[in-house]
């Protein structure tokens, strides 16, 4: 099977065709962040780690958050959704898409992103969402206008109402991150986190690492987003695979939600996950046209897991010192560079002077109910 | 007596003093929130109140939010803090006020604030905070290279302890609220939104009730504030009491800690409240010089209250839908817009075409175990 990947091209001109319909999110930096990445974790900390009693990793980080939590619906899937949608017109027709609608599967964010697309675009949209679905999702899916049709929780089980779906008004699959439009439309977090941030170290030089260097570095030195199906990321690793940017990807380790990373030690792609990590963004498996990019070391610089520990501890840090709203999912990236050992001494170990790291914030759909589970 | 209270010229010259020292907090809107103040509530919502049986206010409201939870320390206290200590700079000079030091009382935000202006002018900063006082909030304090003494926690031993304190360090008294320069500092919230709400709205006339009349109005229809000493209200009122906009405040009704409101009522302040509100920030009397400004009705439009689950359902708002995370007291100016009738049926009285109306988010200084407390 041949199969065609995005280049940065086509990342750019998915900006260009989405840009009248999704937010211009901001770039946000964090002085107590900064701070905190940049001083050694404590040797305590690092108990029952491999890395207990060695001396702590001691990089030098400035961040830069791309806050996808205030993106339409709250998540950077609504790039995806309406790029897909709006090349589906492109290439068969707004009266053809409009008679037959779209489908999809998804009780997270997707099935949201979807349900909003195809409504400013006049299209039908068909949402399959367990029938154990959280009520306030499945109020937020229908009140974009979409018809939600209810299944059972497994994967066959949602396939096959879809089958229905599609047997029944001939609607178009929108799948959630392994497709190519799809991951196009995520990639142009990518685009914008670069334009931003070119702008605001220009204006504030003293925000990088780089404030003191004679030669300033025109791109960022590192992003990083959370890996679930892996279309943000895919799409990230994308449009900065012609650039000096590294692209790194961060997963939960918790039942196996890192089979990115695990993938990528075993050099072969994982297909199932069976994890209820609090991250619930990111229990899904990474796709094959992402395990394409992901895996090709010319385009991306590796995976990095955290503990549930460590998600909770950076969501707690983005919600009380930076006050910004956000769901577990979005802070695993934060929590790579603020806890994870390996990726803290590559930083170390590459750059004397440290990185600016641009950390993707993917979404905030949350409660106030389950933050007071998680923390409760 | 003679008081002197402050001009809106005072809170001018009171920015240009403080500007280099605080952060200049971005003034947001939000599409949701707008419709649903602008959605007449349910019959259901007003049982078991005086609106019972009655058609439900309809008024057209548009939001800009001054977000101060994004001000330095979290809070709107830093722009009073700084004030006072420049002026008091100004008047006693450097060396008097740094062989002095400086001395408060208080658990909340202002503790926090006079010890990040105190650090920053390098004066000493003495801060009388109840034994009981979280750990957390202590820790903060400290973090500023504040020393903190503790005290017992009602009124008459914190006050001995300040005593103490200025006897053995001459320390100067910074009180929280009841003060001309707390007050003009605190006022400089009102002069930054109205000039964002100018450009904003020049920028965005869509995002203004007055977006289709042909005379575009020049400030913004009215301004709602939290009142709990009454420093910011009073401050914002002031600023604005030779301009067109109308000032309210906010207060929770919960244990009668709506003293202003009652206050008002009654033609004379009440001096001691005794309420354990959600609404922390809010559990004070409103201030002597704070009342002769809001219980001016050349001034100011009026005080209106709302209850604590009024409150939650207001905070539960801001941040699932805002995405933004404020502390209850921030919320209360926006409850009242979208939740109490009296206020509600006030702007559609008024105003056929409806009100841009500013509120401002006092500050974000919450824990994720007060949320999970909250809504668990």
């Amino acid at each position: 099977m041949t199969i065609t990947l995005p280049t940065p091209s086509s990342i750019a001109s998915a900006h260009t065709l989405i840009k009248p319909y999704i937010h211009h999110t901001p770039l946000l930096t964090n002085r107590t962040l900064n701070t905190l990445a940049s001083t050694p974790q404590t040797p305590e900390s690092l108990k029952d780690t491999p890395y207990e009693g060695q001396e702590p990793a001691n990089p030098k980080i400035r961040f830069f958050f791309k806050c996808e939590n205030y993106q339409r619906i709250g998540a950077f899937k609504a790039r995806g959704a309406f790029h897909a949608l709006l090349r589906l017109v492109e290439r068969e027709g707004e009266d053809v898409v409009r008679a037959r609608g779209v489908v999809t599967h998804s009780s997270g964010n997707h099935a949201q992103a979807l349900a909003l697309a195809a409504s400013n675009l006049r299209i039908p949209a068909y949402i399959v969402m367990p029938r154990i679905s959280t009520p306030s999702k499945i109020a937020g899916t229908q009140s974009y206008g979409a018809e939600v049709v209810f299944s059972g929780s497994t994967s066959t089980e949602r396939e096959a109402v879809v089958a229905e779906v599609q047997a029944r008004t001939n609607a178009i699959l929108v799948p959630p991150y392994d497709d190519y439009d799809i991951i196009c439309g995520q990639g142009t977090t990518g685009l914008e986190m670069d334009e931003q941030y070119k702008e605001l170290v220009s204006a504030k030089p003293e925000l990088s690492v780089h404030s003191d260097s004679a030669g300033k570095k025109g791109h960022i030195d590192a992003v990083i987003t959370p890996v679930g199906g892996g279309g943000l990321n895919g799409g990230v690793t994308t449009f900065f695979s012609d650039k000096e940017t590294r692209v790194f990807g961060a997963e939960p380790s918790f039942e196996g939600a890192d089979d990115c990373r695990r993938g990528l030690e075993a050099g072969e792609r994982i297909q199932a996950v069976k994890s209820l990590t609090i991250a619930d963004g990111l229990r899904t498996p990474v796709g094959v046209l992402n395990w394409a990019i992901i895996s090709d070391p010319q385009k991306h610089s590796g995976v990095f897991a955290v503990t549930e520990e460590q998600i909770k501890a950076a969501m707690r840090l983005v919600l009380e010192r930076m006050k910004v709203f956000v769901e577990p999912s979005a802070v695993v990236g934060l929590a790579v560079c603020l806890y994870n050992e390996d990726f803290r001494r590559l930083v170390e170990r590459e750059a004397p002077n440290g990185w600016d790291v641009g950390v993707v914030f993917s979404g905030g759909n949350t409660t106030v109910e389950a933050i007071g589970k998680l923390f409760g």
